[in-house]
């Protein structure tokens, strides 16, 4: 789990609460009608923008916000080193071996095709229309949160006009101003919290969760046509190597 | 009938009537000069800024985004998959016989340039271009939408500057200068709602559902060239495969 | 002329005033010095943003919006399968008499460039280096008009600005409090009125009209070269129908 | 001189002038501390965004804004055309007469490696790699004033913020409330302005001033790699004719 | 050091306090429950947007918007020539005792890959690779400050309106509506100094210097493969110089 987007959730939810409860009750910032407006308007104008199914996906897509995937750049290194070794030594086919002990579908498959002898180039097409797939996949998640951010501080507009011109036809009595135009605010309190504090962070990072995994994908696919070209494994390792930071780069154990 | 986007659209203007009616008669938040002002508006710049073809297509396109096409990939690539084992035992113009059976004039377009024998560049060219075009003439659906969602709320601020410069002109009787201020806030209150609740996220959903359909096309016209290049079966539904969701993939019945 | 533009144009303004007019003179919407800052600044900080060659053409690019200039994709490539069945029989140089019955420059340079024997890739190299510049032309009119979008609002909120700084600093007579705010709003009122009625629409009908103009001319291109790469009449009328809308599609009169 | 840049930027200065001082004196609008946050708040805060050598230039880069380069692409294809026939008929080493007749470095470079033989796709290489780089460094000169846009205004709005602060700290003689609020609005009426009558439109030029040398450096490289490739100087003239527009284009004096 | 982001930091800062210490005490501008809301605020969000080791690398990429590393382009050429002529004479292998005698871990790999014999093509890649990978890196790290950019007015106007709610839901006594309304723009005006003053230009000043770093890093990328495909020592200096701007290019001691 990725305990750092609960301690930032948690953290900046207590500062807003800490603001509020520092100068007044908490519940002169609870209206239920406003709520409403808000939170189900921002959820079911989402059944209006997006087919059906990728509302249903929203869920699983949220936890992958909170879910840790480490970087095994060193280890997969290790791998394709070895792998690029064997199959110079003893041929591409004693790669499905490898295969069998990984788990990685995107791994096996793209070992798969090598071992069945396809066309290199057919293989790279392959590979890579995966990648360019899997990435659509991932910005089509991340699309439902930046239209909510945009979509739930709009609402919270619409909510303060209603309120607004609800308390402007209905001056007579100034004692009710204050809090009438207070209420109206609160819609757009609510829509500025979902989309700076929920939406817009957790869009942000579905996006670097999904550039980390195509960055080790796409190691994964390098490697392989590396292998394929019959490059020796050192240089396979320099190729991988430069697109790692200098801290994670594998070293040769000499 | 996609009726989710029906059930979206009613629900989120149910809220806002309730928000409405809660605190206040329906009939304050209606004003006929207002009305006129940001609905017919937003209608008619239209006329300005597209050309005519464009507007009346418009209320073919607003239907749809509320048409379910219900994603065929497994369907299509098991058709896939049997041309190009036919192409392989009985030669490419045995496809035209599947031809025949099919409604996809995509499809039907695409195998008889190959029973054709055409140049393999040249079909891929003439498969592409249309998609690209398809893309455009989507692309030219949504963007009146993405006109409206920046033309309503423009007008609707037009509408208020209107009524405020009217009720600052005219300050002598106090009582009314709230109520003049409310039917201001009015014109740029219809401005949001059509522009957030209508036209953006039809936008949106045009988007969608273009992206699924080229979607869809792009697997025809990879599996024809991958049928013309003389690809194995397994390889072209491999190919196809990669490009769908791990849970939507075409599963060899063995 | 494109009629509907004109509408488009009379309806919205129409709108506007009718707005002003049910509820108050059209006088108070009056202010020569508001109107000189906001119309002729919109125009003279064009001097300062382009050369001055862009802001003589203007006016020449408006008319370009009111123009109708019908699609004859239709005819278009009749004319194109006409020329491919004759360069087949009678050779390329035949095509020297179409271009004698021809007034579109670019279709006749092209049929030059081809009866003159250069290289194909030379040719088509020209004739895309032309569309790009075509393209890029008609840009350089309509962001004429964006930069109007944005000037002629901002320079609105400076008169505003001003406005509003001199009723502050004379508060005085509180009678006079209303009027001075109405006349500060109006050169706000000004600058959205000439942005979203008159410059963004036009914008955006010069750069369809403009994507109209290309995607005629492409047709043009990619019919020559393929008659120039000897491709039978009807894969060129495959070629170019897929990149039109299936109702305007060229009919094999058979 | 581009006097036309003078004229616009006068005008629109003596428009803004004028919206003053028929309302009031002057001198209200002149607050030094104001004119301070904003003007030299604008120039400092570049020192922290940008390396200073680019801060330093900017003053340079202004003066290109007030300079007319008359475009010369007439006389351009004439020459071009002499040297493309002088190369038919004496062979390439006499365009080193051509060379020393030259001002312009670009053109002269790439005659001398035209005459010093070298591989044609390496001069390609070359020669775009300098328009690449000049269209960098042209882009750096207005990123410069794009981020005064952004910023003016912006510190305007902070110091109008301190402004509101300590007028509402401090509302007990509401005869002061008015002036302070005036002030207070100083600093954005002055961001306003900067960035709307100064480094917006200059920045704008730069770049349409950027655009036409890149277009006309871009002939010169087109016209060298034709002559390298031995077309005919007639086809030399199309090629580079084509983009220019109608109006400008190279008359063969026949 | 880069003594100019200190100077011009410390000058805007030094006007802020200018601009409210000349009208109050500095102490109104304190208010310690909306220092941290923005500020706090602002940071934790950083752990919901992004993975935790880009959050604990903002303080070392903080560090670069400070120092300066002076450009060496002359330097550069002068080694990258000399490395030229030495190939020529003795081969690619005399390379490696160049390589011994330079820090700059790209250049000293790029050598030992030329020095290796790769394949050119391949050399090409992986330098490229490396490039593309830093200028990610790069661009992951300014992003975390264009996050914070967009967060800290966001935390800053829901801090407002808090202080609005809670203000308006408490009328009663006149006498404190100002000063309650001035704090509540407090968070307002600490959220437009961090993302104005701070992190905007700190995000541009890291574009900047990765700009240039990555100019250099190409510059000797370029040189490695002109030495590689044997091109003459002065047409590599050619080649490098067209990237430097004219006052910076390599003058052949002559």
């Amino acid at each position: 789990m990725d305990i750092w987007t609960v301690i930032g959730l948690v953290v900046v939810t207590a500062l807003i609460l800490m603001g509020i409860m520092l100068g007044s009750p908490l519940i002169i910032f609870f209206d239920m009608t406003s709520l409403l407006i808000v939170v189900l308007g921002s959820f079911f104008i989402l059944f209006v923008a997006f087919p059906i199914g990728r509302v249903k996906n929203t869920l699983k897509v949220v936890k992958k916000a909170f879910k840790t995937e480490p970087r095994k750049a060193d280890e997969l290194l290790a791998l394709m080193r070895q792998m690029s070794t064997r199959a110079r030594r003893e041929g591409v086919l004693a790669l499905e071996d490898v295969a069998r002990t990984q788990d990685d579908e995107f791994l096996k498959r793209g070992i798969q095709m090598v071992v069945d002898g396809h066309d290199p180039e057919a293989i790279e097409d392959v590979l890579y229309a995966e990648l360019d797939k899997i990435e659509e996949r991932h910005k089509e998640g991340s699309k439902v949160f930046d239209y909510i951010t945009n979509a739930a501080p709009a609402l919270g507009m619409i909510g303060t006009l209603i309120g607004l011109v609800q308390m402007l036809q209905n001056l007579e009595d100034p004692t009710k101003i204050g809090p009438a135009m207070a209420v109206a605010l609160l819609t757009t309190f609510y829509g500025s919290c979902i989309a700076n504090i929920f939406s817009m962070p957790i869009s942000e990072k579905l996006q670097n969760r999904s550039a980390e995994e195509l960055a080790e994908k796409a190691l994964v696919a390098q490697g392989l046509l590396s292998i394929l070209s019959g490059e020796s494994p050192r240089f396979l390792v320099d190729r991988l190597n430069v697109q790692l930071p200098p801290s994670e780069r594998f070293q040769e154990a000499s």
